[in-house]
């Protein structure tokens, strides 16, 4: 039995896709056990009959998706969705938690109520990038720390790394590292370290630098960078395909052929924008805290929060962070 | 009359796409004087009669595209169509220079040869990027210098601004920050030192901080950024423009009414295609040196080298140098 925390308040779409999100997967998965948090009115609204595996806990208030200043509001509020699931996670009550609320209050809630692994020295996000040539790549950090040390990125790498291998069934993932040119040498000191630690590290797989021009194409299996830069190649891939978007409208709307053709192939324009929204479906983990968080993207709809759900079954059931524990105690 | 030195042989298809375009600008700009440094034999394979406003200066070797050691091969070698180029506007012969080579051998040259503008602290390189809703931005420093300080970064933009408001016509431009959040104090302390610098200075028309997901339809013109950050969001448009080409594909040729969309709407992508592939026409400027450098695209073709001569001859006529030298006495 996997049993989970869910955050029903969290999300633009909170809590009728979050519900939904859940009653599918309740019904996919026999061996789950979600306990939801939020207005339980609102909640049941949605639910005609509460299934067997899907439990109820009343919190009467919600964090604001807008809110400027997660620290004091978490801090402050203990009737906050947000808090009751991470909660359950802390006490052991649930493995693990997912939640579709903003992205800095939950990595405020892991640090501050489920807290750090022993020995892990920093939090970071780690989103499934867009699924191309078969493989779905993992990037971490991409915003939970902007300044950090060598051996920070190297503990994302090994942590990561045993995620891959218990989750994807891949014997070696291979590593690269993040940086603006794929020759050794390249880039600030930090990388230049962190190159040097990842060389020799003998429970890594190392590729070498990876420049952001090859994220979905490389054949690395995971990118290690610091918050601060995975986090503007994050917006960079975001921004792009936005504009991206407006071009592909604009050259389509100029000829008789482009507004022809695009009646053809709407359906595959459509399936294509949603392949390159990052992070859509899937969601992101939160690693280094000792449960297992699962941030879906704020704008899930009951589908893509379903496969949040599954992302933190399956790591729950491959025991990813008792590995890492383990791993962290040698 | 503008007189530029051209370097004929840099670039991945030199010296036929070059001299070809520097013949489609020398017919467009009768103002113009251009002067082909590279082989003189090859040169004339692509030019049936030089015209009057064309010479050519035999230069016997070229800097390999893929140098790896552009600093010594540049130290080394006095026949290197490159450095021949570069000397010409050191010694005021010429008043830019324009090349298709290698972008770490044009930053060194542009350092070593024709050496940094009195009183500016570093150069930038600073492409243009796509065009979108009407408008194509300028990004600095993308990848000349990976650490920097706040004041170097200020100067970016002064210099920026200056740029765009006497090639543009743009009374105003306004300046953005590229950060990993909107809200001031966000990131590291450099962008929360560069931010309170933007801020203060009357000469800056400052936006705030701008997201690399705003990067193509954020309202400013001008995005500075220290050189390691700004390389990374250059290089990821490029993996995401390349990455959603093949998504793109993909998806297309999945279903039959893909397949017979794309026959109407083949040039629309095609032309969606070009829009995309960042700085292949009009090519970068190398900012803070005594003379114009642009650095036009490895892959330009005729079509792109003329308009990156186009931008360097714009750049010439708006006495740009002149003004940021005033500036920069002030």
């Amino acid at each position: 039995m996997v049993k989970l925390a869910i955050d029903a308040m969290g999300g633009d779409f909170a809590p009728k896709e979050i519900v939904e999100g859940c009653l599918l997967a309740a019904k996919e998965f026999s061996d789950l056990n979600l306990v939801l948090y939020g207005d339980e009115e609102q909640i049941k609204m949605y639910m005609k009959k509460v299934p067997e595996n899907i439990s109820i806990v009343h919190a009467k208030d919600k964090l604001d998706m807008g809110e400027k200043d997660p620290i004091s509001a978490i801090r402050r509020n203990d009737e906050l969705s947000l808090v009751k699931a991470f909660k359950a996670v802390h006490d052991k009550e649930c493995s693990g938690v997912v939640t579709a609320g903003p992205t800095q209050g939950v990595v405020v809630a892991a640090h501050m109520i489920i807290k750090k692994l022993e020995g892990m020295k920093r939090v970071a996000i780690c989103p499934q990038l867009p699924e191309v040539g078969g493989k779905s790549r993992l990037l971490l950090d991409s915003g939970a720390n902007t300044d950090v040390r060598p051996e920070h990125i190297l503990q994302y790498a090994e942590f990561a790394s045993i995620f891959y291998k218990l989750t994807r069934d891949v014997e070696n993932p291979l590593v690269g590292l993040i940086n603006i040119g794929s020759e050794p040498g390249k880039g600030r000191e930090l990388e230049k370290e962190v190159f040097e630690l990842l060389k020799e590290d003998p429970k890594i797989n190392f590729y070498g630098n990876v420049e952001p021009k090859e994220l979905l194409t490389t054949p690395c299996d995971i990118l290690v960078s610091d918050g601060f830069s995975g986090n503007l190649v994050m917006k960079s891939f975001e921004g792009c395909a936005k504009a991206m978007g407006i071009i592909l409208k604009e050259e389509i709307s100029k000829t008789l052929g482009g507004k022809i053709g695009y009646l053809f192939m709407r359906d595959n324009i459509d399936e294509f924008k949603r392949r390159m929204s990052a992070d859509e479906v899937g969601g992101s983990l939160i690693f280094g805290v000792d449960g297992v968080v699962v941030k879906a993207h704020g704008s899930s709809n009951a589908y893509a929060f379903s496969h949040a759900i599954k992302l933190a079954r399956k790591t729950v059931l491959s025991n990813v962070l008792e590995t890492v524990k383990q791993h962290l105690n040698e």
